[in-house]
Protein backbone atom coordinates (compact mmCIF):
# COMPACT_ATOMS: atom_id res chain seq x y z
CA UNK A 1 0.00 0.00 0.00
CA UNK A 2 2.78 2.57 0.93
CA UNK A 3 4.26 1.26 -2.96
CA UNK A 4 1.44 2.46 -4.70
CA UNK A 5 0.60 5.67 -2.57
CA UNK A 6 4.32 6.68 -2.98
CA UNK A 7 4.30 5.59 -7.03
CA UNK A 8 1.00 7.39 -6.88
CA UNK A 9 2.54 10.55 -5.06
CA UNK A 10 5.53 10.29 -7.55
CA UNK A 11 3.27 10.40 -10.83
CA UNK A 12 1.68 13.29 -9.96
CA UNK A 13 5.18 14.76 -8.79
CA UNK A 14 5.88 14.26 -12.87
CA UNK A 15 2.98 14.97 -13.92
CA UNK A 16 3.09 18.59 -12.35
CA UNK A 17 6.59 19.16 -13.67
CA UNK A 18 5.35 18.93 -16.95
CA UNK A 19 2.32 20.83 -16.77
CA UNK A 20 4.18 23.49 -14.83
CA UNK A 21 6.51 23.86 -17.44
CA UNK A 22 3.80 24.25 -20.18
CA UNK A 23 2.05 26.46 -18.07
CA UNK A 24 5.47 28.30 -17.20
CA UNK A 25 4.45 32.43 -18.08
CA UNK A 26 5.41 33.17 -21.86
CA UNK A 27 6.68 29.46 -22.57
CA UNK A 28 5.71 29.73 -25.83
CA UNK A 29 7.13 32.61 -26.62
CA UNK A 30 10.31 32.29 -24.93
CA UNK A 31 10.14 28.53 -26.26
CA UNK A 32 10.05 30.04 -30.10
CA UNK A 33 12.62 32.95 -29.76
CA UNK A 34 15.40 30.51 -28.49
CA UNK A 35 14.48 28.76 -31.18
CA UNK A 36 15.54 31.57 -33.41
CA UNK A 37 18.55 32.56 -31.55
CA UNK A 38 20.08 29.30 -31.97
CA UNK A 39 19.06 29.40 -35.65
CA UNK A 40 20.94 32.78 -35.69
CA UNK A 41 23.96 30.98 -33.76
CA UNK A 42 24.06 28.29 -36.29
CA UNK A 43 24.14 30.75 -39.19
CA UNK A 44 26.59 32.86 -37.61
CA UNK A 45 28.73 29.62 -36.62
CA UNK A 46 28.74 28.99 -40.49
CA UNK A 47 30.17 32.63 -41.61
CA UNK A 48 32.60 32.93 -38.26
CA UNK A 49 34.20 29.57 -38.67
CA UNK A 50 35.16 30.51 -42.97
CA UNK A 51 36.53 33.86 -41.15
CA UNK A 52 38.53 31.74 -38.47
CA UNK A 53 39.84 29.65 -41.70
CA UNK A 54 38.54 26.24 -39.67
CA UNK A 55 35.92 25.75 -42.46
CA UNK A 56 36.63 26.27 -46.46
CA UNK A 57 35.04 30.04 -47.75
CA UNK A 58 32.39 28.34 -49.53
CA UNK A 59 30.22 31.97 -51.36
CA UNK A 60 27.22 30.09 -51.41
CA UNK A 61 26.95 28.69 -48.23
CA UNK A 62 27.88 31.86 -46.84
CA UNK A 63 25.52 33.79 -48.80
CA UNK A 64 22.47 31.50 -47.44
CA UNK A 65 23.31 31.67 -43.49
CA UNK A 66 23.77 35.58 -44.22
CA UNK A 67 20.14 35.23 -45.69
CA UNK A 68 19.32 33.36 -42.80
CA UNK A 69 19.68 35.86 -40.58
CA UNK A 70 18.24 38.42 -42.09
CA UNK A 71 14.90 36.15 -43.12
CA UNK A 72 14.40 36.01 -39.18
CA UNK A 73 14.95 39.69 -38.38
CA UNK A 74 12.33 40.39 -41.34
CA UNK A 75 9.99 37.84 -39.64
CA UNK A 76 9.08 41.02 -37.46
CA UNK A 77 8.08 39.00 -34.27
CA UNK A 78 6.95 41.54 -31.46
CA UNK A 79 4.52 38.80 -30.18
CA UNK A 80 7.78 36.67 -29.15
CA UNK A 81 8.89 39.60 -26.78
CA UNK A 82 5.49 41.15 -24.84
CA UNK A 83 5.93 43.20 -22.39
CA UNK A 84 7.30 41.16 -18.63
CA UNK A 85 8.38 38.30 -20.40
CA UNK A 86 11.72 38.39 -18.50
CA UNK A 87 14.03 36.39 -16.42
CA UNK A 88 12.19 37.29 -12.94
CA UNK A 89 8.72 36.06 -14.65
CA UNK A 90 10.29 33.08 -15.94
CA UNK A 91 13.40 31.39 -15.25
CA UNK A 92 13.83 29.52 -18.72
CA UNK A 93 14.62 33.06 -20.15
CA UNK A 94 17.75 35.26 -19.57
CA UNK A 95 15.87 38.05 -20.78
CA UNK A 96 16.64 41.11 -18.59
CA UNK A 97 13.46 43.56 -17.73
CA UNK A 98 15.36 45.98 -19.06
CA UNK A 99 14.11 44.95 -22.18
CA UNK A 100 10.98 46.89 -21.62
CA UNK A 101 12.22 49.55 -19.22
CA UNK A 102 11.31 52.99 -19.86
CA UNK A 103 14.22 54.03 -21.71
CA UNK A 104 15.39 51.01 -23.29
CA UNK A 105 17.35 51.14 -26.38
CA UNK A 106 16.63 48.18 -27.47
CA UNK A 107 15.19 49.05 -30.66
CA UNK A 108 17.99 51.12 -31.53
CA UNK A 109 19.96 48.17 -30.67
CA UNK A 110 18.16 46.14 -32.64
CA UNK A 111 18.44 48.23 -35.83
CA UNK A 112 21.81 48.33 -34.91
CA UNK A 113 22.04 44.25 -35.25
CA UNK A 114 19.69 44.28 -38.56
CA UNK A 115 22.09 47.10 -40.55
CA UNK A 116 24.92 44.69 -39.38
CA UNK A 117 23.00 41.86 -41.02
CA UNK A 118 22.60 43.79 -44.00
CA UNK A 119 25.62 44.23 -44.68
CA UNK A 120 26.85 40.81 -43.76
CA UNK A 121 24.50 39.61 -46.90
CA UNK A 122 25.78 41.98 -49.24
CA UNK A 123 29.21 40.65 -48.36
CA UNK A 124 29.05 36.62 -47.68
CA UNK A 125 28.91 35.86 -50.62
CA UNK A 126 31.24 38.12 -52.76
CA UNK A 127 34.23 36.83 -51.13
CA UNK A 128 36.08 35.96 -47.86
CA UNK A 129 38.08 39.31 -47.56
CA UNK A 130 34.42 40.72 -47.20
CA UNK A 131 33.23 38.25 -45.20
CA UNK A 132 35.90 38.89 -42.63
CA UNK A 133 35.26 42.72 -43.29
CA UNK A 134 31.35 42.17 -42.00
CA UNK A 135 32.05 39.49 -39.07
CA UNK A 136 33.48 42.71 -36.35
CA UNK A 137 30.36 44.38 -37.09
CA UNK A 138 27.79 41.58 -36.94
CA UNK A 139 29.79 40.39 -33.55
CA UNK A 140 29.57 43.97 -32.14
CA UNK A 141 25.88 44.23 -32.19
CA UNK A 142 25.20 40.51 -31.21
CA UNK A 143 27.08 41.43 -27.98
CA UNK A 144 25.78 44.71 -27.48
CA UNK A 145 22.95 43.34 -26.55
CA UNK A 146 23.56 40.44 -25.02
CA UNK A 147 25.44 42.55 -22.68
CA UNK A 148 22.57 45.08 -21.94
CA UNK A 149 19.60 43.08 -22.02
CA UNK A 150 20.53 39.04 -21.58
CA UNK A 151 21.43 37.68 -17.84
CA UNK A 152 24.96 36.02 -17.15
CA UNK A 153 24.88 32.35 -18.22
CA UNK A 154 26.64 30.97 -15.14
CA UNK B 1 34.74 14.04 4.24
CA UNK B 2 32.07 11.95 3.41
CA UNK B 3 29.74 14.54 2.93
CA UNK B 4 32.52 16.74 0.91
CA UNK B 5 32.59 13.39 -1.31
CA UNK B 6 28.70 13.38 -1.75
CA UNK B 7 28.91 16.97 -2.75
CA UNK B 8 31.78 17.08 -4.96
CA UNK B 9 29.94 13.93 -6.90
CA UNK B 10 26.67 15.17 -7.03
CA UNK B 11 28.24 18.26 -9.07
CA UNK B 12 30.27 16.17 -11.20
CA UNK B 13 26.72 14.61 -12.18
CA UNK B 14 24.92 17.89 -12.18
CA UNK B 15 27.63 19.15 -14.45
CA UNK B 16 27.95 15.96 -16.93
CA UNK B 17 24.25 16.42 -17.14
CA UNK B 18 24.53 19.64 -18.60
CA UNK B 19 27.44 18.90 -20.66
CA UNK B 20 25.73 15.58 -22.23
CA UNK B 21 22.47 18.10 -23.18
CA UNK B 22 24.59 20.70 -24.41
CA UNK B 23 26.58 17.93 -26.28
CA UNK B 24 23.51 15.46 -27.10
CA UNK B 25 23.54 15.01 -30.88
CA UNK B 26 21.83 17.55 -33.26
CA UNK B 27 20.66 19.57 -29.74
CA UNK B 28 21.27 22.94 -31.87
CA UNK B 29 19.58 21.63 -34.76
CA UNK B 30 16.35 20.28 -32.66
CA UNK B 31 16.12 23.47 -30.41
CA UNK B 32 16.09 25.80 -33.91
CA UNK B 33 13.86 24.07 -35.43
CA UNK B 34 11.58 23.74 -32.31
CA UNK B 35 11.75 26.72 -31.95
CA UNK B 36 10.23 27.61 -35.27
CA UNK B 37 7.41 25.06 -35.17
CA UNK B 38 6.70 26.83 -31.57
CA UNK B 39 6.56 30.11 -33.50
CA UNK B 40 4.36 28.73 -36.33
CA UNK B 41 2.13 27.16 -33.90
CA UNK B 42 1.63 30.76 -32.24
CA UNK B 43 1.18 32.15 -35.55
CA UNK B 44 -1.58 29.16 -36.52
CA UNK B 45 -2.82 30.05 -32.63
CA UNK B 46 -3.57 33.55 -34.06
CA UNK B 47 -5.46 32.55 -36.84
CA UNK B 48 -7.45 29.81 -35.68
CA UNK B 49 -8.30 31.42 -32.75
CA UNK B 50 -10.00 34.03 -35.29
CA UNK B 51 -11.58 31.45 -37.46
CA UNK B 52 -13.23 29.68 -34.12
CA UNK B 53 -14.21 33.13 -33.14
CA UNK B 54 -12.13 33.15 -29.99
CA UNK B 55 -11.16 36.44 -30.96
CA UNK B 56 -12.18 39.24 -33.08
CA UNK B 57 -11.01 39.10 -36.61
CA UNK B 58 -8.14 41.94 -37.25
CA UNK B 59 -6.99 41.55 -40.33
CA UNK B 60 -3.61 43.18 -39.48
CA UNK B 61 -3.23 40.50 -37.21
CA UNK B 62 -4.16 38.11 -39.04
CA UNK B 63 -2.11 39.13 -42.21
CA UNK B 64 1.20 39.59 -39.92
CA UNK B 65 0.32 36.21 -38.75
CA UNK B 66 0.50 34.56 -42.30
CA UNK B 67 3.26 36.19 -43.59
CA UNK B 68 5.52 34.55 -40.27
CA UNK B 69 4.24 31.30 -41.63
CA UNK B 70 5.70 31.60 -45.52
CA UNK B 71 8.43 33.61 -43.80
CA UNK B 72 9.71 30.41 -41.49
CA UNK B 73 9.15 28.64 -44.95
CA UNK B 74 11.06 30.60 -46.76
CA UNK B 75 14.06 30.23 -44.32
CA UNK B 76 14.44 27.46 -46.16
CA UNK B 77 16.57 25.85 -43.98
CA UNK B 78 17.63 22.29 -44.80
CA UNK B 79 20.40 22.62 -42.54
CA UNK B 80 18.09 22.10 -39.29
CA UNK B 81 17.22 18.63 -40.80
CA UNK B 82 20.76 16.74 -41.54
CA UNK B 83 20.66 13.01 -42.19
CA UNK B 84 19.82 11.09 -38.40
CA UNK B 85 19.04 13.82 -36.48
CA UNK B 86 15.66 12.22 -35.79
CA UNK B 87 14.32 10.30 -32.18
CA UNK B 88 17.00 7.49 -32.21
CA UNK B 89 19.59 10.18 -32.03
CA UNK B 90 18.34 12.24 -29.83
CA UNK B 91 15.15 11.55 -27.55
CA UNK B 92 14.55 15.58 -27.41
CA UNK B 93 13.08 15.46 -30.57
CA UNK B 94 10.27 13.99 -31.93
CA UNK B 95 11.23 13.47 -35.47
CA UNK B 96 11.21 9.94 -37.03
CA UNK B 97 14.01 8.30 -39.41
CA UNK B 98 11.08 8.20 -42.03
CA UNK B 99 11.98 11.41 -42.97
CA UNK B 100 15.43 10.63 -44.00
CA UNK B 101 14.28 7.01 -45.58
CA UNK B 102 14.44 6.36 -49.26
CA UNK B 103 11.18 7.12 -51.05
CA UNK B 104 10.03 9.66 -48.26
CA UNK B 105 7.73 12.26 -49.32
CA UNK B 106 8.91 14.87 -47.21
CA UNK B 107 9.12 16.97 -50.03
CA UNK B 108 6.45 16.84 -51.27
CA UNK B 109 4.38 17.40 -47.82
CA UNK B 110 6.82 20.39 -47.53
CA UNK B 111 5.35 21.42 -50.42
CA UNK B 112 1.95 20.86 -49.76
CA UNK B 113 2.26 23.04 -46.58
CA UNK B 114 3.75 25.97 -48.62
CA UNK B 115 1.05 26.15 -50.98
CA UNK B 116 -1.72 26.34 -47.89
CA UNK B 117 0.23 28.62 -45.91
CA UNK B 118 1.24 30.77 -49.16
CA UNK B 119 -3.13 30.68 -49.91
CA UNK B 120 -3.77 31.34 -45.99
CA UNK B 121 -1.37 34.38 -47.03
CA UNK B 122 -3.36 35.64 -49.64
CA UNK B 123 -6.78 35.44 -47.96
CA UNK B 124 -6.16 35.94 -44.01
CA UNK B 125 -6.31 39.99 -44.18
CA UNK B 126 -8.99 39.94 -46.90
CA UNK B 127 -11.85 39.41 -44.98
CA UNK B 128 -12.98 36.40 -41.93
CA UNK B 129 -14.46 34.15 -44.35
CA UNK B 130 -11.57 34.35 -46.76
CA UNK B 131 -9.33 33.44 -43.68
CA UNK B 132 -11.69 30.27 -42.88
CA UNK B 133 -11.63 29.07 -45.87
CA UNK B 134 -7.65 28.67 -46.04
CA UNK B 135 -7.58 27.33 -42.33
CA UNK B 136 -8.56 23.82 -43.59
CA UNK B 137 -6.14 23.20 -45.71
CA UNK B 138 -3.25 25.01 -43.69
CA UNK B 139 -4.45 22.50 -40.79
CA UNK B 140 -4.80 19.39 -43.18
CA UNK B 141 -1.16 19.89 -44.41
CA UNK B 142 0.29 20.63 -40.97
CA UNK B 143 -1.37 17.24 -39.71
CA UNK B 144 -0.52 15.46 -42.88
CA UNK B 145 3.54 15.92 -41.83
CA UNK B 146 2.71 15.28 -38.29
CA UNK B 147 1.27 12.15 -38.62
CA UNK B 148 3.47 10.75 -40.90
CA UNK B 149 6.86 12.22 -39.72
CA UNK B 150 6.17 12.90 -36.00
CA UNK B 151 6.41 10.31 -33.45
CA UNK B 152 2.76 10.65 -31.12
CA UNK B 153 3.33 12.59 -27.96
CA UNK B 154 2.62 10.80 -24.67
Amino acid sequence: MKTLVVAAAAAIVALSAAVQAEDAPFASQIKARQGLMELNALNIGVLAGMAKGETPYDAEKAKAAADALVGVYNLDLPMLWPQGSDNSANPATHALPAIWAEGSDIGAKAENWEKAALAMQGAAGKDLDSLKGAMNDLGGACAACHKAFRASLQ
